[in-house]
């Protein structure tokens, strides 16, 4: 369904060339200052148009709260967000050969197939523009989740096509034993990754390689994948609710809910499968001292973990719970479906076979956007499992403390 | 929390170390012939002490079902399934370093953080005896799916540490490029899969290094990880519910759900983020006539697609909906974290660092009893986005008939 | 929270004084007409300032779909839908006595208690224009009911303060054994109900009563309560989910999330309880023949259950599940709280008490603008269970038959 | 579905003539002392068999859990429990009349024509029988409540047949204006009720009556409806989840999932309507100084509110959250649909009509053993609410303060 998280729960709505796109965000704490301040940065770093590596289509994608705030300070109930489509051409896909042939790749035949029916976009609800109501909802979370623990969650370009920016080797075959790549993951921040753009990898040699590989395949009308990393910092421990709902697989859920998208690791990953468990186990070691953070948290006594992992091949998550490490993961997005490229396939009807040329604006590459969608539905999946925990830990607290049992307190 | 699935519903429940473990499975389809002897298989599967190569904890794991069928008819209602822990020592694990020490990579810290309480077990409910209930579910689940629509779920051992089936290489950097795998996905069956147990590889020479190399960690106290890739046949079009539970959002939500998994990729995978649109598409073409499955979709005159892909880097999923071509996707295990070797690790206070050396029984390496896990949750999947769409379908049918509008019926 | 339903769930959202209302729909069935014409009437029906009895707030309550349609033809995909507040001044109510004091009875302070924000407009969210969302959403499940089934929903006022259309007797505890009623029950119409306007009670003598009783409390700026009877016709059998998603506790549910509600009861209701089981009790009998109704089950062959019951004590439901005779229910609804007369009552911080005017618009009796919220209500109970047995029937149907057990086929 | 709440998840399972019933209860608060024996006193009021006025079937009803727990103590893990059927005879109902006749107003017909399988008990989960799942959860609950808030539920019977402890007059058209009816409401207790044992009506002339009453009816082979009333005393305020999942429409749907009832009031309920909305009002008033309770609330320095009201029309409920105040509600119980007496009734087929004349054992009237449930399931709607309000809560207090706003600080 367009519905996610149990807590914080938003539904989203809209295709690609209907009034509107939007969502309804329902559980939002009370008594936040938030306007479309807060959201539209968000918003405007995920927009089309942003440079010559993506799609022309224009959108200014400026988003407006309809509900659920007051004064800027939100009252607890649902806040609806719209964002009207202004390059609104339902005709546009309409030529003769779109009408013939389902694209190769693209949704048109199976939302055809599911629906019974033929938007005019084909696939409509598999656009890109759906992601809108994710990224403006997930504004408002790591709003919350900044003011409340200082988390903090910034993703980037790791590889487009061939190229990365760790690629994996004989001595790691997953980048999580690399100590620069989890230096990286201790000191990335958004303001750096954007000084990336249009490639948002935060490297300057593999960002100018990269760049060239996607201007190429743009210029032969062709496109290519990449990977997204991202990394949660300042993640309280104890989030996740086991058994089927541990923070990776809703991290994963999430991850391949965006569109494009055909594969996540957390952690050490596919690689980390093939490094002996007495080298990939990461030992509990006191944690660090470190100056308090501004947060609600700090305010309010909440003590940070006793322990830490020495390594964090675990990426911040043990038994599906969190740690307090932090979690990273990677996503792995196709090459964009939409090719200028002539493509040979059969008509709808399966009748004859012949030779589809798209029309339409995309992306060659669509990582550098998928950015901030990445962080959006990470910001999702961290508060509505923090929201979990934190009424779990309030039911908790009001219960008689046990003593003299081999149950062991906190 | 412990349930999966909206329409065919799985709540589980058990520790390692309590009376029983098992399961209620609500929305079973009613009137379907069902005994313990359609679900014991696949408990015994998963069960372990199979082999030299796996956890020596012997259990029957014998199923017994409570409610919910009568005269080996399945009436409609909750079906409840319980399994008796036979080996039931809540103490064993409580020898001295294991009270002060936090297992690395293990869920004893975690849960600790997250409940508040200690079992005597450590994370006890992220043993794997957990995941008892859904084998359990699973098979009803599949016994559904074949009877409907023939469908076929089978999942193997691909990898062992760096031993793989298919290495990526410079022509196939994703094996979905590779005919003999796509050939060997046409055609594998359960039952030649277990002719290689115990590693369940299904490849003769890949299968004996695998197993050899389980064999050495095993020796030397360590442990490794792998990776289990799964197909699932005969799927009908239109499974998926976008946009937030695309089918393979939902796969990827219940494979990394599985304890100590750490990747999944579907269809091409990571490795089709590196080949071009233009080679990564998949044209359509007519669909070859096969002969009739003896199934109640054939039937019922429910038609078999038009259309199929010519090749299938999808892995059967366009825009998060089957496209009736062969679902497929692989799953990371790490090494398990619980290894008989000595490990320097922080007490539970953080107020010391010692050596804890590991007692319980474990598996070296969890992949080959991690296969009928994979098959159970591919199979839970499946016909929660069946139902869905039986649902949709279903209600759709009682509409007049669209007639001249530009939307196209299916 | 702020959705409702499973299959057809709508989520809803705005306050009385924010920029638009409005909700989302998803799970519609695709390739349906729909146009705003389909929603409007009802919206119509809801809104303030219909006459001199209700509320002199002045909205158009114009509703705007912004997706999920293409060319007049539902999508499959959600539907959103906005109605702008013309009348939106956030201030109005800022006057000094509303400052100090939660007016008695109205939600002012619960939510201040639940949120720990006050609104501008007190209990924002319990404001009437809340259920402008659930009419829109129920006005899209009627039509598909009525396409589908020939399902007909209609409600009406029942009693106003102690005017009772049906008032309890010796004879007749409960209404369900009045000929007279049930003979209503069949034939009753929206157009007959609206002939009553204003206050919907479809019965001459009782409307003028009540409306003469509705006046003269509106002028003593006082209120009165009153119920709403409404029916279901041409419900299929098998709807409703045991055991907690029964079809009487969804309806009640639903009825009691209305503002203002005190009471649900359903078929022989509380009088009912009074009756002997010998009389209560409901015989089977053969379904008499009737013409066919024009409907999508008709073409599509579903047969019209064989069985009937000769009274209908029951109001169409046994063991939570309908048996297809019609269902009704009473709704009860205290006397509006906000009312114009002078009351003491306490401040918010309990320093003082002292008197309290209200201002703000209201009616004086809330029933007549009520029956189109109860009538979309019904339609999004009954449309979500029937969604869900469309799903076990479709499903159920691919089973192979079962025979010669004791179990029996329907 | 078979499962309820959103937090305090409870999943039942089990027919009339299973192995056995029972259910799962996930999100229980790890750290609670719980045993059997806090859960078998709810178990054996509820069972069958306790005294001439219930049915003879003979159940020991002893619960035993599974899971959840070790050494006494919750782990927060899913608790399952079974209860073993010792009178396990499925065919015993198959006498020839029963297989030939759906009894009248009982779920045999509507169970067949929504799952198309016929039980050999009819409806069998329609049976009291699937009501111990919800008895022993509540349990759970109910434990959880008192310990955290001193939260005490108690209900009692108000009416058997026309028989009513509070009967409506005309100055009291709904007992909530009657001070003794508000007063029994302060003071009553479980074992108080239970003093009036097999009734549990607490008034010793009405007691009598009604035993009376129940005992002709038992004779005549025939049955006789009732209504239970509820109080739930010491809720915290702000329990209830605007708009759809207000508290009252959460325990309307919960009392109306109870097989056998057809209404549910809360406060003034129908009654109430009557009363003029200045009567009606309930004015605040400074809540009085009362000593504290033994609770964790209170070591807690969670504050009691400040104001209360005057009067308790409200039910304690306003706008759909809690004020405080105690809760109270009525559910109506039909008669009994097994009755001795022969009744004339159409054969499954419509064929024929002929002469029912129904074995089994029964109830002549409900409500005395229904009590518990009706605690149960109230008990399982205020954990979910509170644990609901406890997460928002707790998010909220991560906030920074707000000031010089007009939204107002609690």
């Amino acid at each position: 369904m367009s519905t996610f998280g149990d807590y914080f729960r938003v539904t989203t709505y809209g295709e690609s060339h209907c009034r509107s796109v939007g969502c309804i965000v329902d559980g939002v704490p009370p008594g936040m200052e938030l306007t479309e301040d807060d959201i539209q940065p968000q918003m405007t770093r995920r927009r089309p148009g942003q440079s010559a590596l993506t799609t022309p289509r224009d959108e200014k994608d400026k988003v407006e709260i309809q509900s659920g705030t007051e004064f800027g300070i939100t009252l607890g109930t649902p806040i609806a967000m719209i964002v009207r489509n202004q390059d609104q051409r339902p005709k546009d896909y309409g030529n003769s050969t779109m009408d013939l042939y389902p694209r190769p790749s693209h949704a048109d035949w199976t939302y055809l197939e599911k629906y019974g029916v033929k938007a005019s976009s084909g696939g409509g609800r598999s656009s890109a523009r759906e992601t809108i109501g994710r990224v403006a909802a997930g504004a408002i979370a790591e709003k919350y989740l900044k003011l409340a623990y200082g988390i903090e969650i910034v993703a980037f370009v790791s590889s487009v096509g061939k190229i990365h920016m760790f690629p994996p080797s004989a001595t790691h075959p997953t980048p999580s034993t690399n100590p620069a790549f989890l230096s990286l993951l201790d000191t990335i921040t958004r303001e750096k990754v954007d000084e990336f753009v249009p490639v948002r990898c935060p490297d300057a040699a593999s960002s100018a390689k990269m760049a060239e590989e996607i201007a190429e395949f743009r210029d032969r009308q062709d496109s290519i994948g990449g990977t997204v990393t991202c990394v949660i910092r300042n993640v309280p421990t104890g989030l996740g609710e086991p058994c089927f709902d541990k923070i990776e697989a809703m991290l994963a859920h999430a991850m391949l809910s965006i569109p494009a998208t055909k594969g996540f690791e957390v952690g050490s990953g596919f690689g980390g499968c093939e490094v002996p468990g007495s080298i990939h186990n990461d030992p509990f070691v006191l944690a660090p001292e470190v100056p308090p953070l501004e947060t609600g948290a700090t305010k309010n006594g909440i003590p940070r973990p006793r322990l830490t992992t020495k390594t964090n091949n675990s990426g911040g998550i043990q038994g599906g719970i969190t740690n307090g490490a932090p979690i990273y993961f990677r996503v792995g997005f196709k090459p964009p479906a939409t090719i200028g490229q002539a493509q040979e396939t059969a008509t709808y009807d399966g009748a004859a076979t012949g030779v589809l040329e798209a029309k339409g604006r995309h992306d060659p590459c669509v990582v550098p956007r998928a950015v901030p969608i990445v962080e959006a539905m990470a910001a999702l999946v961290v508060i509505d499992a923090l929201m979990a925990q934190q009424s779990r830990q309030q039911t908790r607290s009001l219960l008689p403390p046990l003593k003299g049992s081999t149950s062991k307190e906190a």
